[in-house]
């Protein structure tokens, strides 16, 4: 390309007004604040000096952007829990169809007390009936009809307490977490005790975190062909990841092969991925969600000694271990000051 | 911030003069050349007709950025598996540090063979026997340790018949081929039958693809704490991951959660990925590497009839089905005017 000596002046003239001009704007215009939803306090300051510290070039204890990983549990960390995790609502919801396609399961239990609609009976099934009930729902289908499935669900489904889609009731503080650590650079995981397929289903549209950032309990697929020859995965109920405890540093390294800089969990399932996000060397950020507000969410765990129905809980134990680990407490009553997008 | 409204004049004029340049710019500059080490021909030309479909917003087989995937296998590949896998020779050169740490295996096949040193005896070794060697040499050690010690090897071992590192031997024209696709808002990955832990020790490097942009055959691990209450991680000897022929769609599905658009291999344990991939709707590329150059690399496979030894090889019926189906083939010889970058 050939400029003209006068359109070079005229380039020039431009790049220096346009530079003084932003020059000019840095000095008067005040940044627009990070993490709005968050009262200020020790969570909140944590977050930020975390940030301030591993992106500051300067500071003995900055991280190059490659090696920014932050691993974020889902139920109970980034949306509600309480008082039953939304897949296991899918998996319920899934019975009748299961049912149908094999009739003989009508009169076996767990699936006999699931088509009753006896919700006091339903509550009360053990945990090896919920695990029948999750492989019958979640196992033997083609993975493009499970995801079509559960991107139908997903839409219907309505949450009886607030009446909206579940996808409604994530966090709008830790959605602001997610947004800021990824504007400073942090590629944000999903590290979820639930399905892995199931999440990775709305999580893009979400939480604005692609499938491939989602870590979850996972199970084999096997590769197989149709008639016509064309190629397909069949979701097998053989189990490789149980994405939950020990399970979740496990997965960590499975799936992005590397140590995260910062982990958000609330329960003792996320135990261990908090703490081998703080064994690594320089600074690191572990922080458990309090479920401590039970006008404007639920409150269970050690803030009020509720009874775990069937989710997992920030116990007594994992309380005393944050607080000897510096691992940072939030809050959801006192740091949040808002804590659905949908509230005004 | 308050801008004056001569400012604000100012600042457009300095915008309209920007456009034009721009415009004026595209018009006489001729864009630098894609994939500089490619002979013009069919292979070449396939890959930037892909580009240009999956790219144009104005094509019925426009490919949104967020779901761009392509996978590429690494040995043959990328680079040189001829004769041997590089991570096997990795691990016959771990076998003596294997067996000072338990020195009764010096008396026990195949240990004893490799530490003759024989050449000949140790090309002959069964594929149980390499099972043997792999799993006593790639488990059993802190994940910490095991990348410590690749890392190592890496820098100092050196290819016999070029006398360069490993990592010289990638080919330049696939390289290229991942940089246009990355200029091009695709997300490359590489699907490999090699160990997952011992590719990401180097992928950043070699081929800019992050750790978490490595799916490999893969072994559970297993989180502990040292004495000292700090958690790690211990590589074990069980499979969760073969990543090698159906097993490399079911490992795209776990790892990724997309069906690529692209798909690149050169053997038999690439077939299934190549299938899966060019078995989603629009347009999708699979492409082979024929390894028909013994000069500047090797002949195997169809081209020259070599036998098999050891590594994969783009045998007769991939080649047929390669052609059935429109799969492009890659001729080193023909379309590639340079193989290594340190050719001159």
């Amino acid at each position: 390309m050939k400029f003209t000596k006068s359109r070079v002046h005229l380039l020039l003239a431009c790049v220096l007004v346009i530079a003084s001009t932003l020059l000019f704007a840095s000095q008067t215009t005040p940044q627009s604040e990070p993490l709005p939803s968050w009262n200020d306090g020790p969570a909140r300051k944590a977050i930020v000096e975390f940030v301030r510290t591993t992106t500051d070039k300067t500071n003995a204890n900055y991280v190059p952007p490659e090696a920014r990983i932050a691993t974020f549990d889902q139920d109970g960390t980034l949306w509600v829990e309480h008082p039953m995790y939304t897949q296991v609502l899918y998996c319920l919801d899934r019975v009748p169809a299961v049912v149908k396609a094999d009739p003989d399961l009508a009169n076996v239990e767990p699936f006999k007390t699931v088509l009753s609609g006896d919700r006091e009976a339903i509550a009360k099934l053990s945990k090896d009936d919920l695990l029948k009930i999750v492989s019958a729902t979640l196992t033997g289908m083609n993975v493009d009809a499970f995801q079509a499935e559960v991107t139908k669900w997903i839409k219907q489904a309505r949450d009886p307490r607030w009446k909206r889609p579940y996808t409604d009731l994530t966090y709008l503080p830790m959605i602001e977490v997610m947004k800021y650590l990824r504007a400073n650079g942090y590629k944000t995981y999903i590290v979820t005790g639930g399905g892995q397929d199931f999440v990775r289903v709305y999580s893009e549209q979400v939480y604005d975190i692609p499938p491939e950032q989602v870590v979850g309990t996972a199970g084999g697929t096997k590769f197989s062909y149709k008639p016509d020859g064309r190629p397909f995965l069949t979701k097998e109920p053989k189990l490789l990841l149980n994405d939950d405890n020990a399970g979740k540093p496990e997965g960590i390294h499975l799936m992005i092969g590397r140590r995260p800089y910062a982990a958000f969990g609330n329960s003792t399932g996320d135990r261990q991925m908090l703490e081998y996000t703080k064994a690594g060397n320089g600074t690191r950020l572990a922080m458990l969600v309090l479920h401590d507000d039970a006008k404007r969410e639920y409150a269970y765990g050690p803030a009020e000694g509720l009874p775990d129905t069937k989710v997992g809980t920030l116990d007594n134990a994992l309380f005393d271990e944050a607080m000897k680990q510096g691992w940072i407490v939030i809050s959801m009553k006192n740091d949040w000051s808002r804590v659905f997008a949908f509230e005004r």
